[in-house]
């Protein structure tokens, strides 16, 4: 099938160096309205041919939409509006339910699948795509009961070819879990490089004394501003929450510390160490 | 030489493989008053032998303290005054000023030699040391002034052997940016862990979720509850200041992203990522 992809950052890169791979698409057309990406996915083979938006949405069986979440809401309906009745769009974006609640709105909601597919890195832009960067990885498909049949096929069929698991969940579900999750660890690997940044104003003693675990930690700080502002504003509510809970967890520990309670520090961090089960359950690679 | 190590855990443990392999040590004594550590370090291998603490000192050329750092100030003391006056005793505890003070205050003072090797992983115990775990990674001696040549000596040429680089810093200058970018670190990863493990009461969603970048994130707080209360108490005066500085921003992010502040989150995060060239110039393995 002829695929569009509408943003050649890292996903949509990564998505089509891996189809390109598996024989999923006869024709890989690609949208970016940033000409050095275009230029870029173009010059090293990432996809066949770069179209304006109209040609590579008429051209299109199926469209990946791989763009900033507020992008996506902006420009979900223009495509809607432009697709052929046999054509599915989705989106890969890391919110749900704003999207979702746009393609709602749409008469032809059911060409428009809504997925978030489990895979990144810190990196961004053509050439942060990677080959094989969904393998063995799980994605998640929202709303799907909104979907037509023959929409949910494509993308099944496209996410299972570059090694996917898929599950089922409703937008709003996800959204919350995501917030704790994925968003608030972004926020708190931002926050923490920009507190390490502030104090350490001598760059060399960073240099120095970082250690594999400060760069663990602080890894995704290194990730794209144009991706995640947005991300942070459509799950407003749940992250509002999620912070707070963090917060004042981080104020206790603060107390404890203050108040040298080091046994209650201590009570504090078996607790947290209960996460070492589900991680080495799920023996996630980093 | 004949070389006690005292706490058979992680670092302990990884030092006697690398010491033993690299032919420093014609002798590894081991300590431990955790019996089942003991027994597990002699069954693997990692020392020759296990002796009671004060047969082990009085044979020792070099003894090596990798016990937590509140055990370490209480021993310290004993061991100094049990040695020989050859004999050379270091630490190689996350925290260096309170212990120095003990040192300080002993008129062995300048057989010790206050260490702390920056080079760990989220795992503990003798079964949790690894082969090659120094190996091109920084150490730092603190107060070196206060230490004889033939201790700072020997002390050096284990470091070198297990091929680490040797800094030298002021132990007061040692805790303020150790707790900047070490501890920290660790304080919100435990603080991730609890908040999500507290809202997500079903495991399996977590289990689900999961991205590696979560788990990036989220790696220290496997961390040993043993090793890391006492390191917290040691430094709670610039703990508690990097923690104040952490909240402040922590609360910011959430101010920004419940009045829907897209730009200004945009801004943070481009500050945020300031971070990539300073970990990039180190290219820090995780």
């Amino acid at each position: 099938m002829v695929i569009t992809i509408i943003g050649l950052g890292l996903i949509g890169g990564s998505l089509a160096i891996d189809l390109r791979e598996k024989g999923i698409a006869e024709t890989l057309i690609g949208v970016d309205n940033n000409a050095k990406n275009a230029n870029d996915a173009l010059r090293i083979g990432l996809v066949d041919e770069i179209r304006k938006l109209d040609e590579a949405i008429e051209l299109a069986d199926l469209i990946i939409l791989a763009i900033p979440v507020d992008q996506t809401k902006m420009l979900l309906q223009e495509v809607l509006d432009k697709i052929k009745a046999s054509t599915a769009v989705m989106d890969v974006g890391s919110t749900k339910e704003g999207i979702c609640l746009v393609a709602d709105k749409h008469k032809k909601r059911s060409n428009f699948v809504a997925t978030h597919p489990i895979a990144g890195t810190e990196n961004f832009g053509p050439l942060g795509a990677i080959r094989g960067l969904f393998n063995n990885k799980l994605t998640i498909i929202c709303d799907a009961d909104k979907s037509a049949e023959f929409a949910i096929d494509k993308v099944k069929s496209m996410y299972t070819a570059v090694g996917m698991k898929i599950i089922n969940m409703n937008s709003k579900e996800h959204d919350l879990h995501a917030a704790y999750v994925s968003h608030l660890s972004h926020i708190s690997s931002f926050t923490l490089g920009l507190t390490v940044l502030e104090i350490e104003k001598s760059e060399e003693t960073i240099f120095e004394l970082a250690g594999s675990g400060f760069a663990s930690t602080v890894r995704l700080a290194k990730s794209s501003a144009d991706m995640w502002a947005p991300i942070f504003q459509q799950n407003s509510h749940h992250l509002s929450r999620a912070l707070g809970a963090y917060i004042d967890k981080l104020v206790l520990f603060k107390e404890y510390i203050e108040k040298h309670e080091t046994g209650k520090i201590h009570d504090l961090i078996k607790e947290a160490n209960d996460i070492r089960r589900i991680l080495d359950g799920k023996n996630l690679t980093l």
